[in-house]
């Protein structure tokens, strides 16, 4: 028979992918280059040459019995070795290769920290609007997702309502910087609050909490800033990435997590991991990808784009009156919807051929987000249908 | 804290991931080439070329946005397309695209296979000797492994011990034809009989028992014979496939599950697969290993050389007096040990610079495995090796 609960997963599908499917109904329709698609976090800039150089090389000239033969259980020494020091690099930190866990994206890091770090049962914090995807990937693992209340001034950290839900039920704690839907980075001073709460707590509580930090956007952010490392702040960090977003890569999967040398059991955390794999039948990722990617650590795709996207729209929509946060990084932009129903207004959105998103499925009702991965010259021709929209829908 | 569950898995190391090492270890000392390592089924022979031609096509020509986006949470649908006509040609079946998930390797599919028609504490019926991966793939799920005794003359199935544990508890039942470790290939008989026992009960118990067959070795069989198609035999078959071993790629982690058509449900299956992707974090398989796996489907590495190893193996051991069943398949054969404690018997031929892994932890106590995954001139070479062993520690 069936099992049950993935069965009835089937009857609850993603508005998300629900709104793409008709994005591109309506492409064949009127041609695609009319549709104002704004609803899938897919890049729309190439991957850098470097990563297809590096896996041609790899083709071309290893023996092909050592290249695609079995990796370690915990990855490609070299890989993880490049990995570590690329980030000892940049942002100051003091990883060894034992600390790197090459993953099948954010995802599957994600995934594989949740499990490593709670008892099936304990709950992990996220902070309202989050990816809706956390719940899967939490609820999976036995333990259990509990929602923050949003900061809807600056979509930082709402700190009475994490201090309230802070309890010894809870086992680890997730962020997402820079933020999927919000465009939020979190600041320096919101990491340090973060990190002196969990530390009084598992102090409290007699238990180490562990904060786990999803940073798939780390690269794309604005006006010449840096994301602060947030495992330079709080020691009991697991830094989940992938190379989907920054290399535009997100058909190969590819990702890792790297373990903060400072933890305890540190050096135990990876080799958990690759138990974690063995039992989900899910090892390694695929070694050519692993190869290359670490051949095109210190690249990216040409994310600028993004950045002159997101001018284009913020300015467009401050204009006409909305509610909305500057974003600091990602592609995304998350405005207040001009009526209390944001599902409502991305219907009325559809007749434009703009397709939005309610922020619902975030848990943040009211707002919708836009994901401007975009060509530019497409979100320029779309900003004269969010006007004419907003004039003849809400009279603006 | 760090998941007790996990943690405890650490001090479980593999037997074969150990003398594995010792082998390495050993080679440093000695020089490789001079340690006959039987302990890992890391494919030896090249993958052909037709699989790295196509990655270098992919790279060369595709447009990398289309090439590297998200591929739809069941697959990318040409490759779907492509494995249902060749399965289809080959085997007689009638699958549609609609009917196949790319998986990360056998391993990956077996994972989803059991999350998908099991409920958590039904039981999953393996026959012995089988390969201890079970374990984690299985229990990790919810439900549970449960043995069938072997039929220790042929290594097909032991039906009077299958017939007792059959009872309403379990909820799948999976065979591995070819047979890693005896090597064994169920016959047609086998899985008729297989087949009808499982109509029988399901019919009884008013639910349907899956079968998921296990088949990563289905290309590597011997004696110009063919490995009759489970799916053909039974309709509830999910048939879960790796191209580690028939393309020598077991490092890029790829491979399907096929449901066959005639199941009930079948055309919901590959989605609840794609709902328990969604899940455990780990979506689509890399989107170049997929397509490049995809332009391979009727190529094979050059597999003559495990045969001529089997049969340079067989008879050196049936020569010198072991209880041993010819292999029909794989890469593995698994003779019985010459004296009660295979694990000691295993421990004196190391002595000699011989890697055999005992079957203890394949359910076989008694017996051991070899994988002659290995260069031919290596094997020629370890038969001196053997026949001393046997002479000075058995006086044979």
């Amino acid at each position: 028979m069936i099992n049950r609960h993935y069965l009835s997963m089937l009857s609850n599908k993603s508005v998300i992918r629900e709104l793409s499917e008709y994005a591109t109904a309506r492409g064949a329709e009127i041609g695609y280059e009319n549709v104002f698609d704004y609803s899938l976090g897919n890049p729309s800039v190439p991957a850098p040459p470097v990563f297809a150089e590096a896996a041609l090389r790899f083709l071309r000239e290893e023996d092909p019995v050592a290249l695609h033969g079995y990796a370690p259980t915990t990855g490609i020494p070299s890989v993880k070795e490049k990995v570590a020091a690329s980030l000892n690099r940049r942002f100051g930190m003091d990883y060894k290769a034992c600390h790197i866990f090459p993953t099948a994206g954010a995802a599957g890091a994600i995934a594989h920290a949740v499990r490593a770090v709670t008892e099936p049962g304990e709950e992990v914090l996220v902070f309202a609007p989050f990816f809706p995807e956390y719940y899967p990937y939490i609820n999976t693992t036995g333990a259990v997702l509990k929602i923050v209340d949003p900061d809807t001034e600056a979509f930082q950290i709402n700190f009475e309502d994490l201090e309230r839900k802070l309890t010894p039920s809870v086992g680890a704690v997730l962020i997402n910087t820079p933020n999927n839907p919000s465009g939020a980075v979190y600041t320096e001073e919101t990491l340090r609050r973060l990190a002196a709460v969990l530390e009084e707590r598992s102090a409290a509580f007699g238990k180490r909490i562990f904060l786990i930090s999803d940073e798939p956007y780390r690269e794309i952010v604005f006006d010449g800033k840096k994301v602060p490392y947030t495992a330079r702040y709080y020691d009991h960090t697991l830094t989940c990435y992938s190379f989907s977003k920054s290399l535009s890569i997100p058909g190969e999967r590819i990702g890792y997590v790297a373990v903060s040398p400072a933890c305890e059991h540190a050096d135990d955390l990876v080799a958990v991991f690759g138990q974690i794999s063995r039992g989900i039948g899910h090892n390694c990722p695929s070694s050519i990808v692993t190869l290359a990617m670490a051949e095109s650590l210190e690249e990216t795709s040409d994310l600028s784009v993004y950045e002159t996207n997101m001018n284009l729209l913020y300015d467009t929509l401050k204009e006409l009156g909305f509610t909305v946060t500057r974003p600091g990084g990602t592609f995304y932009i998350m405005p207040k919807a001009l009526e209390e129903d944001a599902v409502a207004f991305c219907r009325k959105a559809l007749k434009y051929d703009l397709i939005l998103v309610p922020a619902d499925s975030f848990c943040a009702p009211g707002y919708f987000r836009m994901a401007y991965c975009v060509e530019t010259e497409k979100v320029r021709r779309s900003l004269e249908a969010i006007r004419r929209f907003v004039r003849e829908e809400y009279g603006k």
